[in-house]
């Protein structure tokens, strides 16, 4: 547990976990710092590779936040609650060649455990991430989750998902089905 | 438009609208016919890789579609509205080896245009696709959509999203936040 500020207290959690983040395909932040220079990036195409926390992300050199990645092989997967939905897209509508992202919009940079690139407070989870493999065919930037970090008691849960028209989906209705698939669960969840 | 029944009529839209299908991460089924056998599969685990149609899922041979995949090189991922959640996830759990699911599911197999694999009639698209690479080490199918479906006047028009572990959302609170981020709209949408 590590409590910076009074609403800002994560949990770290199994890397198993990663799924409940990345599955549902939300709408994340990615963070990364090169040079002490912190930045951020919208991302809304994600997936998971297994159960065991390799996930990937598309993106490729038309980000400004990739000489990062290609750098120093690092970076925070922050997920975003739906009330923040608003700055994120406006985070993605920038470029961090000529903007602090984490000042223009507010955002709390934390110290992460592992990488140097910061946790985002605002975010409901953090996974630490170290950059695996940079698949330039396929604009795919395949990451191993180091750390997961999960916000104890968030005020909005919901995840939120892009539809790539500008619009946006919050979380709605919950449906419990793991009674259909018991013996599919993945370990660990 | 294609009428196969009442509440089965499809719309041809663009290849450029796969975004508004795949990007927001919903729980899909993948069809396949191999030896004249129809089967189908639920993939929680996909990814858009540009605004033209190209798409990822992640899955391997621990899945009994992967054979028709690697043979017939075509699927047709149909997107299934949240109330269908349930046979999604029950279809999930049982292998096209020895199971006809679409008898067993009451999934209705329609007559794609290019591929030999069906549309899913409840579905709300239908994405025609050809195999364009299977990239077993990281158990990703790259895909090429080349036709889309869309549904009339469909009665539940939410996507569903996977939490892996047995829990789901459907799509809630709508937000068109496109005035933020008309920089980046892609071509088409």
């Amino acid at each position: 547990m590590r409590r910076f500020m009074d609403d800002m207290t994560f949990r770290e959690t199994e890397k198993e976990r990663t799924l409940l983040w990345i599955e549902p395909g939300p709408a994340v932040l990615v963070s990364t710092c090169n040079c002490g220079r912190n930045n951020v990036m919208t991302i809304t195409w994600t997936i998971c590779l297994d159960f065991f926390g390799h996930i990937a992300l598309c993106t490729n050199d038309w980000n400004y936040s990739y000489e990062a990645l290609r750098e120093n092989r690092e970076c925070v997967v922050a997920v975003p609650p739906a009330s923040m939905a608003e700055t994120v897209v406006k985070i993605g509508a920038v470029s961090g060649r000529d903007t602090d992202k984490f000042e223009k919009f507010g955002l709390t940079a934390l110290p992460a455990s592992k990488v140097g690139a910061p946790l985002i407070g605002e975010a409901l989870a953090n996974l630490e991430c170290r950059v695996k493999e940079l698949d330039e065919k396929h604009s795919l930037v395949i990451l191993e989750v180091i750390k997961v970090w999960e916000k104890e008691n968030p005020e909005d849960t919901r995840l939120f998902h892009a539809f790539g028209d500008g619009t946006f989906a919050a979380d709605g209705e919950k449906m419990n089905l793991r009674r259909f698939m018991e013996n599919k669960m993945p370990p660990g969840l």
